[in-house]
């Protein structure tokens, strides 16, 4: 405990009536296996990227996988289990169809405490979203995604009450891939300004960058104050070959930004310079899925609590540390436990 | 790779045609959550038991759980699927309905190469079964679990083939839950014995060895070469206070017999005596749901390749280890390559 550079007492929990934060994005099951570099390969998969498929598609890449596992996932959606999972309060905004996963996704939330917002999609609007994850040996995840009803989020499906009530807004940026969402984002960031909650954005993923750069580039210059990228992600974003470059282009912004690095850690940006937070040590790496998901959880919960951002990202770095060390991107030990353990809570 | 007692070369992986291990058992999906001690006695369900539910309790289960992870399980499909992430070659005999559950359950064993027979139950004989899986801070699981299909496993649901083809045949105690497949069982007996498959049987389950006692009595003494169980399934067996009184009984009956104790190792019970194999060190026991099933996938196939009881129940040892490190009742690592380095294999 002494070796944190903060008094736990200096971290102030949201009042009673308060969110840390709230969530929005892509309500998804995930689909897991652990298979070899061939299979995604065969089906046409670019490594540790997202790619898009549809309904008709979604026979051949089951049958394709390994053995699997299913549980809640979603980018944004596990960020809210990992705020859950460390004691914090939080919402969450998506849709998801009236089926057996749509039932699964909001129960695994609902069940943490998590106060959901999920509008039921209608008939023929598509199957709750599903993203089949292959695992492969170096512990990568490369993923194919169905989004299904998830697609379907409207302006209609924005609660208010949530937002104002949230510390922090976080906006997924896989939300760019759904065309009427797009309205849905400019909603839910001017409810956030407009309620004083800090609008927190997550690049998601390389391609989906490079396929929405401009709105990305619009909304990271006048509305985000905490951007969550990776290396290749904030790369994508500025159109640079270098981090040097990206550093140059987020200093500029003036904003606050994370960019993780896997095993080299965490880059955090503020206007006083950049600190490099190193990763959490792990024995044995087994699934890498979740990992930049479950650091947000925790920079964002200790920015929340009114922690710095380098302790935030210490507090990202442990988790990002849980999540690695077992298949799946939601906790299976108690993160809440292991912070304070950790002295950062 | 010297500290093996027997050189690898000794092992002999059975014929082209031939299968390791066959299993007949309840085909079913595993829902998992992480919870406190409360919500289990809540339900009314015994702690680390086995606890038998209907259709019209499936709701309130669910609902009484926190966060769920779902996939296959079933005690010995468990360890069937062991066995193929040993490299061993396999069948599975088990019944499931016609739905998403029973889609995945047959999907999972054949996408590792597992020969499976699945009978499919009729539109009114039950959805495909499920386990609701409760684990405590303490790593231990206790269960609810509805039958459903695999409740209909009849006689004519049995592939001759499958086991004739099997150096050893493994049937799994919870069986006897379901009444007609007392008959299906003397099946699987009979035609083992025809063509010189060793018949092993699980206990399964302390309860479930106290509701069908004069059953298993009757196959143990006449049946069985090789019984896999833990203290309290072998005590409520022979009806005896004491682990050493079991033994006695053991003993008499003159059978191999594999008595594993959690944390204290495993009891080899041979007619030269008993010798007790030390558990595999984990450093993080999360989930002991599926350590007895992972300790049979490598005993059963450790005496599939002719190795030697004690060498058979290190392998055990070795795969009951890699299970208790994750949550789920299915390997997440390699334990081929787990037991090749480990000089088991």
């Amino acid at each position: 405990m002494t070796e944190s550079p903060t008094p736990v007492s200096l971290r102030v929990k949201p009042g009673p009536n308060r969110l840390a934060v709230t969530g929005i994005g892509n309500a998804m099951l995930d689909i897991i296996s652990q298979d070899s570099n061939e299979v995604y390969r065969q089906l046409g998969l670019v490594k540790a990227a997202m790619s898009l498929i549809q309904e008709d598609q979604l026979e051949t890449f089951f049958n394709a996988m390994g053995p699997t596992i299913q549980m809640s996932g979603g980018s944004v959606a596990n960020s809210i289990a990992g705020v859950a999972a460390l004691g914090g309060t939080c919402g969450y905004i998506g849709k998801v169809a009236d089926d057996d996963f749509g039932q699964r996704f909001t129960h695994d939330l609902t069940s943490m405490g998590v106060e959901v917002d999920l509008a039921i999609a209608a008939a023929d609007e598509g199957a709750t979203g599903r993203c089949h994850v292959f695992i492969t040996d170096d512990a990568q995840r490369t993923m194919a995604t169905y989004l299904g009803a998830s697609n379907q989020l409207r302006v209609s499906d924005i609660n208010e009450t949530l937002i104002a009530r949230s510390e922090i807004t976080y906006v997924e940026g896989y939300l760019f891939d759904l065309p009427p969402a797009k309205e849905a984002i400019r909603k839910v960031v001017n409810f956030a300004h407009d309620y004083d909650s800090m609008v927190a954005l997550s690049l998601s993923d390389m391609f989906c960058v490079d396929r929405h750069r401009r709105d990305f580039l619009d909304l990271v210059t006048n509305d985000v104050d905490v951007l969550l990228c990776n290396e290749t992600e904030v790369c994508s974003l500025f159109q640079v070959p270098t981090l040097e470059k990206a550093f140059n282009a987020l200093e500029e912004l003036g904003i606050l930004a994370v960019v993780t690095r896997g095993p080299a850690g965490a880059d955090v940006l503020t206007v006083t310079g950049a600190v490099t937070v190193p990763a959490h040590e792990v024995e044995h790496v087994i699934d890498q899925n979740g990992a930049g998901d479950m650091f947000a959880s925790g920079f964002l919960y200790g920015l929340a609590l009114g922690a710095d951002p380098v302790e935030s990202a210490e507090l990202g770095s442990l988790c990002a540390g849980e999540i690695i060390s077992h298949l799946g991107a939601r906790p299976e030990n108690d993160l809440e436990e292991l912070a304070i353990e950790a002295g950062l809570l």
